[in-house]
């Protein structure tokens, strides 16, 4: 299969079960939505030594948020429920509690599993708190320095997938990075989707394993290319660079939709020469995502 | 004393000892090389319940930095050696890593104390990677996807300070936060010190302690304006809305730099009406910033 | 009329016809199309001076492009159809054929006036010109440094209105500024307007003709807080700062969307006080927006 | 002559005389300096079609700034005194006076060349202008929505150089649009340089005249890569795209440290080849920069 010329390889990404939280931040401007909705998702690439994973999902104007405010979405992601609920607690109260005129949203109201986080954080008001229903959800409000802070008593989460992925080999680095770049433009509008790496790109791909027992993961060095003369470089001899993109999603569909786009998108770039994606013969999880099922 | 107008209270900011590393990336531009940063540095505004405290220090042009390329320097604060040493192979490995085209260099080559980051983090090149000598540094190298990586081998640590602040309390939220915003637009040029919370500024400033004994801290409920009616805030009649803004530094100097600039250019914003700091009777450490000597 | 307790004053923002062409500008990344989009609509705030009224309108994801790339709309405003021309041709060919990556589309190819700009613009290629269709589109290609660069054979144009307006009175300036922000925030979401000024905002807002003969517009003494001891201001004594925004826009509709969402979004900050419009007693054009039809 | 095992051609960029204005934009935060910047040197990439040529020079601290505000130098340049007060005129009126909370001061407060710039503008408040002195600068106050714009009196001038250039030859688009970023973020810290162009890059680089001559300019054929195949052009098998960065600079020492440090920079990026620069057999004008001369 090709792509504007790009060969996209008869492969697939391995990936990996996640439990996945979705919060709305809301503020006085978008810019200030983008402050809170940064710190609360950074140190937050790669569950393998971060606390989380975590990312913006996409920004959404005043007429999509219960107080008519612009918001941002984002997504926080962690193994298991108890994790997860640890990593909101600690995200939401430390970075958006404290962020200038913002208000938090359950961005996922109809999910089963609902943790109590709002209320939770409600204590900071040290006995000052109160319970209170507006735009039809219910909310506590928090006095703080700048007015009242208002949280939704609860965020929902749901069992989604981490580690959808897919790698853009090309003539060199900077093509590389433009098409990573073309693709996280893309990726970054859609709903349920987020690529939690810097500015939404993986230089460093890995593998499953090392050498070293007390390492979990090491370079992936068959997709290094300065690795050549020591034989375990498998790229093309034309490739001399290359970066990963890697999407975590609330659905099969979300992340499906959003690799979809974002090959696209990087098969645009000039010096692209190849898309392929990782996989670990099951040794990281059990959804796959054959790249020409997803593109056909 | 009054600065523009403004009242400047006779009063000090109350700050805590901590161990502090200041690391140098630098990218292929400064807008990857700003990428990277703010991954490393989020999820890091209070060690209250943030595995550090961190931030971006300032931006450095390619004649300041080793190899030749902009850079940004950032601090990670923690609490004890062992810990600061566990925030800088996380932050560094997960963040900055896989950020592209970054490399990464002491910003304390002359600290007594270093810790071998660097060397730990190269274990990723799973066995190919090597030791070597540029720009008079002493790098490791790790062979990557996108070709590269290099990073110093050690990375220098001090004894610094946290929790240098100062309010500025105003007639309106938006005086208080363009305020906040223009006295972080100063401090963010300044070496030496960072701004940890989400874009600089501090929503919700907290009193040691709490009438629940689970928390550390809670709502600085004397500063709550919403909180008049209930008799426990203490501010002036005009004063709508407050913001903080605390500031972490490698020395007491350099504090005291940032807080001066901070601090003059909050009183330039017309609606601010008086700049305090807040202090805790010694619950939170023992370095006292007084804002009248700070600024005659 | 209130709105969140933000008065609204019961009168209209009178204003004139013009003629307006909207050109989408793709690129191989967003912020290379918004870099272009930048370049070619500065220096666009009023025909008082300028030579052209131009803004970005909106910023549209690859799915919405024709060729697949990240797009900006631009809007570009004259008097008359000779001086709209002239302003097209000089502004895409100085600003958008010269940017990096770029391609130009029609982006009112419906429209009943169409320009033979891209035509025109072919002849930079002294000769290497040619025409081809792709994407359903009449082009030009015209080889260049990077590669070669696309244009649309024609740009339309259609008969708009400039001068559509609201005023945000506020307690103070960051107030007033900060509700500037919010509203621009909205309206720059919306298809069909641009807000000319810079950052979308007019500090000086005017009024028509002076005591100096050689002036088109002098400063809206009226509104001038700091002559109320002159007795010309007539602002309410609370009122010190106020900012008008302007739109201009394809049609009365796009205008009275654009006005509702960003007078909606301004009286969501605190510190706002009223909201009123500017008229001239029909020195400025035929146009009349009432504010309260629109809110309704 | 290499640098970084990239060929620097051993030829010398041709540039002509212009007149410089250098003025100095400061406002609340350093954003909204900027945006004032933007508008105020948009459409003003070159004199052949734009109404002049402008850019932003550099970004200064509150401490450098007569009003202790953070601060923006931009510089704006034309053909001759009189076009250049023209310029001055109009967009220091409609993009800087319209601006939210800016004031501009004198950026050649000692050159022989001043106009009364400010003096002129005050006529705007309608007989409620007032001159003072403050900061040491003889000002006009003008009331204005806001509140008061302030302008320094006279805005100062000097005898300038325009087309100081260099090109970026590369292996492809990516490589060489990275390398012009990489070199414009060096620039772009520089005092007494703009790099006209949008985002400082030139994609269309261009030869003085053309077959058709109603045009002045036209695409440099012999650099356009996709002319191989007609014989016209000269580039090396292997570079397929190239920008060019132009440099305007109140002086010849300015324009070579910033052609300096831009070349350096960009050879720093996999993917360039070649640096030269374009020369017109004296038909553009009487300065000329030698590439090996800059750089020894």
């Amino acid at each position: 299969m090709e792509i504007n010329g790009v060969k996209i390889d008869d492969t697939f990404a391995e990936a990996f079960p996640i439990k996945v939280s979705r919060v709305l931040i809301t503020a006085i401007t978008e810019r200030w939505a983008v402050e809170a909705a940064r710190e609360a998702t950074g140190f937050g690439t790669s569950v393998i030594m971060c606390p989380a994973e975590a990312g913006i999902e996409c920004i959404v104007p005043a007429e999509e948020t219960p107080d008519g405010r612009p918001g941002v979405y984002i997504m926080i992601c962690n193994m298991g429920w108890k994790n997860l609920e640890a990593s909101l607690l600690a995200r939401i109260g430390q970075c958006v509690l404290t962020a200038p005129t913002t208000a938090v949203f359950n961005g996922l109201p109809g999910a089963e599993k609902q943790f109590d986080t709002g209320k939770k954080l409600s204590y900071f008001a040290d006995g000052y708190q109160c319970d209170l229903e507006r735009y039809g959800r219910q909310l506590c409000k928090i006095p703080i320095m700048e007015g009242d802070f208002y949280t939704e008593q609860t965020l929902g989460a749901v069992d989604g997938i981490a580690g959808g992925n897919f790698y853009i080999l090309a003539q060199n680095q900077a093509a590389a990075l433009t098409a990573a770049e073309a693709a996280v433009d893309e990726i970054r509008r859609k709903k349920g989707t987020i690529t939690p790496f810097p500015g939404g790109v993986v230089a460093s791909g890995s593998k499953v394993g090392s050498k070293y027992k007390f390492l979990k993961a090491s370079t992936n060095a068959a997709f290094c290319p300065s690795l050549r003369e020591d034989g375990v470089c498998v790229l093309p001899e034309e490739v001399t660079a290359g970066y990963e993109i890697v999407v975590n999603g609330v659905s099969r569909e979300a992340i499906e939709d959003s690799m979809r786009a974002g090959i696209k998108a990087a098969c645009r770039v000039p010096g692209v020469l190849k898309i392929t994606a990782a996989n670990f013969e099951g040794k990281l999880g059990p959804h796959h995502f054959h790249l020409h099922k997803i593109l056909e």
